[in-house]
């Protein structure tokens, strides 16, 4: 666990379901989540949800997944510490608040839910492979590691 | 009260704090949801939120509001059930779940976290003044008549 | 609607299955909320719910229930306001948070989680038949006249 | 983190202001939740759930806390995972829902609501120094140790 108290928690949206470029992304931007010290949060399920918790876990990183149900069984296998809030897709609201910092890759109807949410409550956001989000002025990053790197100064100067 | 059961509900998005164009669109779309004996569901508060209800109010309609504090006091005064949910911003996942269709009037990042929100849970939306919300392929109204034409169109088909 | 603002707004808590001694109490209980001008608030479904909801239709009054799930059509028929939540049993916390006073008839989990989180936040609470719940130091009404007339005065108190 | 998967998450419940006997409870509660590898979830203020995370802390296990409000700082700082949920007292149902069984130490109302909700979704639950809690029916533990104990074997029977 890190040592900054408390620890920076930088949370990881996306759609379920994603192609083989989205998926290296998310691993990328868990990996280097976890290099950072930093928790990677996350809806807990597949996909974008999946590949960021496989990164972050491969680099020894803790994985915290919010599921929409109430079975922690559902979560991806790289979640260390699934939260069945029972909630359904209302969950995404914890996701993008309890966050020093969103990451979103791609970006589905769900993605952009937790985007705006996240920026209404005044997390900030950067964006990786904009889609529905890249005409909404939020700083759009080029890989992982660029990603990852402008989610943390961003959370450091919105503290 | 509609005859028809369950009866339609119409939630109406948009900023707290608007200008006089947005403010009159709001009077009008919320005119028109009663005018179709239909119950607006909004956020309860100012601006865009208060227009809509004023203009169902008018109109004879039945207006509520999910407030995001826990002092029903709060609601704006053409609010007739304000339920105060103590839930903060989280209350948003509330207006655009429980409507048939959400109409969004311009559009700021809690406006668009409820269209987002609002889509992914498969409730239609139709978009007046877009912003922020301008691309992402949503039908676009030109008057509050027509929004309101639209919703129930969209509502009765996604039934 | 009543000319007092905002609105009076009782909660009715209750399982969704229930004898008929309850649900005949349950109908008084809805019955007097209507006939007090006040709203009825409840989760949506059958048995002590169903009984408020019928009792306050009957009497003319104003229902809304706030359903654990996203279709409205499960709602009782005595529902006039269905409000699908999809948030599961989580929104007992709204059934207990959005009114002015909360009615628990009878009681098993659901009900005391509702009497326990009203009382959490303030919102005073009288018990019918209490199951569960009979030592919490709570009044306790014997007819359903009885428990909307004191639900009334303490939520007077209260505010 | 415990090999085991999903690992065991237990949670412990109380009031955010307690005497001597409550907190040291807690802190043996905690110490025995890390001690079997088990993450403890609370909802990170002081008293029961200082006590609590300040125990397994010690232990060198994990700690979550689920705040009410929208600072992480306002944690207590044996919490090691705070996670701001903006959703009031409403985060209750999290503590309740998420875990796989829940002790209960003391009992004022906010208590009872997590005791009573994580009933009614199943959640197995123990208690430690019974208050509005002693004639449900449910389990109580004389120690710290048996608490966590019998907790964890619940769990098991209940998944």
């Amino acid at each position: 666990m890190s040592e900054r108290w408390p620890p920076l928690r930088i949370a990881v949206a996306g759609a379920g379901i994603c192609d083989d470029e989205l998926m290296a992304l998310a691993r990328d931007v868990g990996h280097a989540v976890a290099e950072a010290g930093a928790i990677l949060l996350c809806g807990g399920l597949g996909g974008v949800m999946e590949g960021a918790a496989r990164g972050a876990a491969d680099a020894g990183g803790v994985t915290i997944g919010f599921l929409p149900g109430s079975d922690p069984r559902h979560a991806n296998q790289f979640i260390q510490i699934p939260l069945p809030t029972g909630l359904g897709e209302g969950r995404n609201v914890l996701v993008a608040r309890t966050a020093d910092a969103l990451i979103a890759i791609g970006g589905e109807w769900g993605t952009l839910s937790e985007v705006a949410f996240a920026r209404k409550v005044g997390v900030p956001v950067v964006l990786l492979r904009p889609h529905r989000t890249a005409d909404l002025g939020l700083p759009v990053a080029r890989t992982g590691d660029e990603a990852v790197r402008r989610a943390i100064e961003l959370a450091a100067g919105g503290a």
